[in-house]
């Protein structure tokens, strides 16, 4: 099953850092990639430098529109899932759209979505209801479409990987690469 | 099992909105409340109004410093969980985290943590081994913590409710209270 990500409502200036949070959580957890409707070709470039350091094959691009990608991927027969805390249980609503089986669309808003978006949706999803976070939403919604598996992913290629220890940092030159990672690995 | 989590490494003007998504995903997820190691009082003002909206006990303060809180936290007998991603893979050290049975107090930086914290947390836990989100790596934890029972939450109190439907939005005024959700019902 294919996911990608549809980010909405992106505002440049106020939400850069979190919808970098978004891309990367994404790319992460295993999704092939993400659309942000609304332009920002420096968050772009800057998920793009990480995916090439990290490896992988991680899309990302911005100033698609909502509209057209959600069509788009309806007529590949994919789903498309809205994320929003109006929406049914995350519980209730994930085994139904696995066991459809087709490919997800994941949209995620930021502040304010338009009200169509809930009628064009397959589902809307609701991770809780209680305000939080489409980071922790996406992150929870893909953790379930995958069953946890995406700990077991590889990330062909990049230039550095990060080693699991008990105790302090291991990073290893997968081969001649610059740059280290940051200390926490969070952006 | 009592959660709470210390987020250090906050700077007011660069961290304020990824902060506040990850103490409204705490609370979201049923953590008793938030310790934010560096002053920020308006962030701790906008936590608490969302609480006191949307019901239940969640604790938010800010100013406390980081070491104090971890001193204090294994004196009276609960681990310490430092999320990053150099540790432990999640689905390693989860179950041995459960099985203690201890309270856990989940630390998670911003982009720079002190290297001293891998040494003072019980356990350096891995939420995959690509740089992703503190928000992300913090939601996945506490819905492995609590085997996703958080869904089932009760959040007692405040003024509004939201009733998940499949589609729009029906938000329930608890008793007379100001205020309508935002659209998508994140921050």
């Amino acid at each position: 099953m294919r996911i990608e990500v549809l980010r909405i409502g992106h505002r440049p200036q106020r939400d850069k850092r979190i919808t970098t949070h978004v891309a990367l959580t994404a790319r992460a957890l295993g999704a092939a990639g993400i659309k942000i409707a609304e332009a920002d070709a420096g968050l772009v470039k800057t998920v793009q430098a990480v995916a090439a350091r990290f490896g992988g094959t991680f899309a990302a691009e911005s100033g698609t529109g909502w509209k057209g990608p959600i069509n788009a991927w309806h007529k590949a027969g994919g789903q498309v899932v809205h994320l929003t805390m109006y929406g049914r249980p995350l519980g209730e609503a994930m085994p139904d759209i696995r066991n459809r089986g087709k490919d997800v669309l994941l949209v995620v808003g930021a502040e304010k979505v338009p009200g169509e978006l809930y009628q064009m949706a397959d589902e809307n999803v609701a991770v809780g209801n209680q305000p939080h976070s489409e980071v922790a939403a996406l992150a929870l919604a893909i953790d379930r479409l995958r069953a946890g598996r995406w700990e077991a992913d590889v990330f062909e290629g990049g230039t550095i990987e990060v080693v699991g220890t008990a105790r302090g940092k291991q990073v290893r030159e997968k081969r001649q690469g610059k740059g280290a990672a940051s200390d926490s690995g969070y952006a």
